[in-house]
């Protein structure tokens, strides 16, 4: 008679075995994707299963009451300390006695898919660079008088087919009271090594470790520092924080962080060491807020531009500032955490990113490998709004990448009444293109301003400003309800039909809240502002515009937009303004923070460590600064939304009111085309 | 017409070349050793050839005058400015015009042979872990948005064949100022990588660099620290020095260094500090010697015991210190010079040695490596004399090692007159065997004492005890004089009928000197003195013979006697004294410092480190401990010569008298035989 056979799900692998085959034993044969830290002891649990019984007509199969042993001794065990649960067995101690289907619940995978939604984007599965292994080791024998270490990395082969692990010297400092205290037992962390590195012991307990080891994924950013601190064995995100970036006092951009480097002899340093600090202010932050050890922190993945990135790693970033802009090294970098002065784990591994150019960084290497543009069916535009924007347009064929100096103003900097988004900030605005009359929102509320309730939800925060997903709504509505013309002119209240409209020098602004009967501040939508976003939006639609010309093409299939700024962003009005290319605006997203997203697939998925290498290789890179043709598109796309390109599908749902008020002749009277948008 | 012959000699290789090829590129293509730093551009000079015209019947070509090209400008510039000597030309500027045949002399061979005198020792041939490497860098490029590191290894690559370089933070750190103040041309000390670690930039200096990079050959022992300074592209010896092991202040030896750390806590740590601190210093001292910047100093190899090893390592050495005897780690380390606090080039490497087993280190392992018994065609016994004494037996068909608790009594310690060998210690004895008069000479002096102007000779130093190879010598010339009888008793004044014999307590002591009338001390050997020297030399010798009992022999073919005690041993009164195998006396030789000689191989040849990691693995393993024979021939080895053993080639050389002074019977006057040796 057949050995009975054994059916995994979902994998659908399959095979016959002899009756008394652990099931571990079985899923190994097979490669199906089964836990186990303790490699098969009883002693781990990772290995749970869920044997299903009874017609299975899609296999093919019968499963009979008897087709598992019964519970054994150490599922008795388990279930009285631990609770295993129901329907529940130990895939090492379940042994195959007839056909049987097995089903491999998400949490036994090692390669388990973390939790990520949008269907477009890259799956997160689970290949940390740090695993746990349980081993026992030979005792010493005087007659074979191999070291200890010897022994323990021979046993981390035997069991765990781990070839030629190294020790750090730590390691072998603290071994051997730790073999002898665990009886020869172990359990073993182990960074599996990369293209640089061999395997590599990180740490070592007595006997069987029932905890974890963590990774931390950092989006480094000239503003804020963020962090996600990460489980590495089932990668889920344990607590996340972020704080400024301390190197704000040296500048509030980039560019002016360079010059404080060149004007000031040791000015590198001085930022080198705040950004330093100020990463392990936030990862003691994060650790107490976890309640974890900082020191089992052992793997790190970090994102940033390259003015970040070369401030970080302590080099000089004046060739940065400068054409040719030369980049220390572009290439993904594997350093110890002590290179970069980390408080946690001794000898914790840090993984860079590589940096796309000069002026396209990790952190957009790390969009790229969030947003997976490479891997895309359609022709994808990856925009990454902040103070220097860096945009991917590609598909499968190919991708290419540039940056754009947007500046500041979509972070309300430069803006008149401009705040960074915090509680207070106006975050939504509409105006009704017949009265002219706005209705907005503040963050910290639901609640319309023409809505009731809207004074008590906004008690506590006032109305203070506005944030920059704010501004760019007031303009396209603005724009929109005919109040600025293509140009970029506020029309003045003769013009426009409105009081709302006040003369503001030489030119007009619109009121958008008066605050002062309350104490609160007069909120105008000023000319400058416009001009500043026009500024902004001109600079990344170029950028755009660049590359859809290196592919020759006129549309885009879809935009997605990343950054905290785009997640708030709304599509149409962003398409009002002239911000994006034509599109159809529900095939234009928000991907959220992509960039901290790509830091924590790298530390959760080693080999997207050297796919986003070699897709950052393939990537073309486009230098905007000495491309001819982007000032030619930056003037055009000064426009609201730009003076040549059609915009047809936006033409299709929105009408925009043909005014202009260069003149100082009033058009507000003129033809105004329903809304529909 | 065929393409001229270009014969190479001392290769003898050869190969036809086109006329105007360069001879280095004539070389590089017929795989001939010839240096070059700058790759062929006329600039470092380390291509010398000297042609040779004339008739060459052994080659079957005559070269004629114009058989190389003239003189050219960058010869001649380099003549003027640091002057060539006459008859030689560079390699990379001389092209071939007709048949020629070129030297390539010593200096200009990479893999030139650091001078070695002793035919059955190991050669030191040039393979140093670091090189100097001159490379000119493509310039950074908008379009090709490249950082200037992987430039840099592109250049690496293209003009020397170097793949994949990587380089530590510290270089990306300094190297953007330094690649353009070269113009794009830097000079590269390149680590070339090794079983664990690939090839990474160490240091850059901007141009041709025309100085050199230093490594360190370390001797850790119990006792002393000794290291050399090595140029590591001439393979010279620039320095020497030596200074007392810290450690010392915790425990004279080894074993109360580990009874140190297990009765005080934080004690390993302590003197893990100590000999890092004292390494510091030596080194410091050193490189002051060699008028060099530490930071120039980028690798290490290191031999010392295995105490030393795991205190270095800031590994408890307890384990050491009781059977099994386990060491943390036996095989080869590989290390950072900050892993040990060692405050040099601050990315050097260090390499240490493996360990044989626990009591076997990488002290012996570098013996092995000098002295190459694995290579040996004929049955060698390498002895390391010190407080453990270290063996090894074998030939190319294997093999054995063991060590031998000796104790500190070759080195004048538990001798009643001892002393460390210093001025004024007695080194060499003879004694008459009619008068029983003695004479000697001490450290410091070649004057005999019995020979005119001794007084004058040792007036500064004075006669202060006996050291090591002294007592030895004194011992055995005491038993071939008929003073001290095979069990190891002096005989009293009446019995050996010489007033030099004195009673000391219930026992006789032999006075050497006397040297109260000037005010020194009293010289005599006592009978505790004897058993002191019966025990060490028995340990020795069991050892050895347990090694060959292993090998079921009687005789070895040589005998070696490797570090500084082993050069100073006579090899016939070793053997009188019967603590070596017997053996042709002329078969008997010293290797002086073989350990540290085989810390310089390892420093100044790649190779050789993986070569002796493997002989180490093949070494077989005899723990003397527990062997049941060693006990047995520890007895029969504390007679002197040896109560069993026959020693037939020394009794053919010397006559030992029959004496015996256990009964307390007078034989001084007994059968007296013609002492021949």
């Amino acid at each position: 008679m057949d050995d009975p056979l054994v059916i995994f799900t979902p994998s659908g692998k399959r095979g016959r075995f002899p009756v008394g085959t652990p099931i571990l034993t079985a899923a190994r044969q097979l490669g199906v994707d089964l836990d186990s830290v303790c490699g098969g002891r009883g002693i781990c649990s990772k290995c749970q299963i869920t044997p299903s019984y009874g017609e299975f007509p899609k296999h093919g199969v019968t499963v009979a009451e008897g087709a598992l042993n019964e519970w054994n001794s150490v599922e008795e065990r388990y279930d009285r300390i631990r609770g295993l649960t129901k329907g529940r067995r130990l895939g090492c101690q379940a042994t195959v006695q007839g056909d049987i289907v097995v089903d491999v619940p998400p949490e036994s995978q090692v390669h388990k898919q973390v939790v990520r939604k949008r269907a477009e984007a890259r799956d997160i599965i689970m290949d940390p660079a740090v695993k746990l292994f349980y081993v026992e080791v030979e005792e010493p024998d005087m007659h074979k008088p191999t070291g200890d270490l010897e022994r323990l990395v021979e046993a981390l082969d035997a069991q765990w087919e781990l070839k030629d692990v190294k020790a750090d010297l730590h390691i072998l400092q603290v071994m051997q009271p730790i073999l002898r205290k665990g009886a020869w037992k172990v359990t073993v962390a182990v960074h599996l090594g990369d293209e640089e590195n061999p395997p590599r012991i990180m740490q070592l307990w007595p006997g069987y470790y029932d905890g974890t080891v963590y990774g931390m994924a950092v989006d480094l950013g000239s503003t804020t520092i963020a962090a996600h601190l990460c489980d590495l064995q089932s990668g889920e995100v344990v607590a996340s924080s972020g704080l400024m970036n301390p190197q704000i006092r040296f500048g509030e951009d980039l560019m002016s962080r360079v010059s404080y480097a060149m004007m000031n002899p040791g000015g590198d340093k001085e930022m080198t060491h705040a950004v330093r600090e100020g990463m392990n202010a936030l990862f003691t932050q994060i650790a107490a807020e976890a309640a974890i050890d900082k020191a089992l922190i052992v793997d790190v993945v970090m994102v940033c531009n390259p003015v970040m990135h070369h401030l970080l790693l302590g080099i000089d970033p004046f060739e940065l500032g400068q054409a040719p802009f030369a980049l220390g090294t572009s290439r993904a970098l594997r350093l110890r955490a002590d290179d970069l002065d980390l408080a946690i784990h001794q000898s914790a591994r840090v993984y860079l990113l590589p940096c796309i150019a000069g002026h396209v960084g990790a952190d957009a290497a790390a969009v790229a490998l969030s947003e997976a543009p490479d891997k895309s069916q359609d022709l994808v535009l990856v925009v990454d709004v902040g103070t220097n924007a860096e945009i991917l347009l590609g598909s499968k064929d190919g991708v290419l990448a540039c940056s754009s100096p947007t500046g500041p103003a979509f972070e309300g900097a430069q803006i008149s009444a401009g705040q960074r988004a915090a509680p207070g900030a106006i975050e939504g605005v509409e105006i009704n293109p017949i009265t002219k009359e706005p209705r907005f929102r503040v963050i910290g509320s639901d609640v319309w301003s023409d809505e009731a309730g809207f004074a008590e939800a906004v008690a506590t925060t006032g109305i203070t400003g506005i944030c920059g997903s704010g501004i760019i709504e007031a303009i396209a509505e603005m724009r929109l309800a005919g109040i600025v013309d293509a140009s970029g002119l506020i029309g003045s209240a003769d013009q426009v039909g409105t009081p709302r409209c006040i003369a503001d020098g030489r030119t007009h602004s619109y009121v958008l809240h008066d605050g002062s009967a309350e104490g609160g501040p007069l909120i105008t939508v000023t000319n400058p502002d416009i001009r500043a976003i026009q500024m902004a939006k001109a600079a990344l639609y170029s950028g755009a515009r660049l590359l859809m010309d290196k592919l020759e093409v006129d549309t885009v299939d879809r935009v997605v937009l990343a950054g905290a700024f785009g997640a708030h962003i709304s599509p149409k009005h962003a398409m009002v303004l002239g911000m994006i290319p034509d599109c159809e605006i529900e095939k234009v997203t928000s991907a959220g923070n992509a960039a901290g997203t790509g830091a924590r697939i790298a530390l959760l998925n080693r080999a997207a460590r050297s796919e986003i290498e070699e897709t950052v290789r393939q990537i073309h890179k486009v230098e905007t600064a000495v491309e001819p043709r982007f000032q030619e598109h930056f003037v055009n796309a000064s426009a609201i939304p730009n003076s040549v390109e059609p915009f047809p599908i936006l033409n299709a749902v929105v009408d925009l009111p043909a005014v202009s008020f260069n003149s100082g002749e009033a058009e507000g009277g003129g033809r105004r085309r329903r809304r529909r948008g």
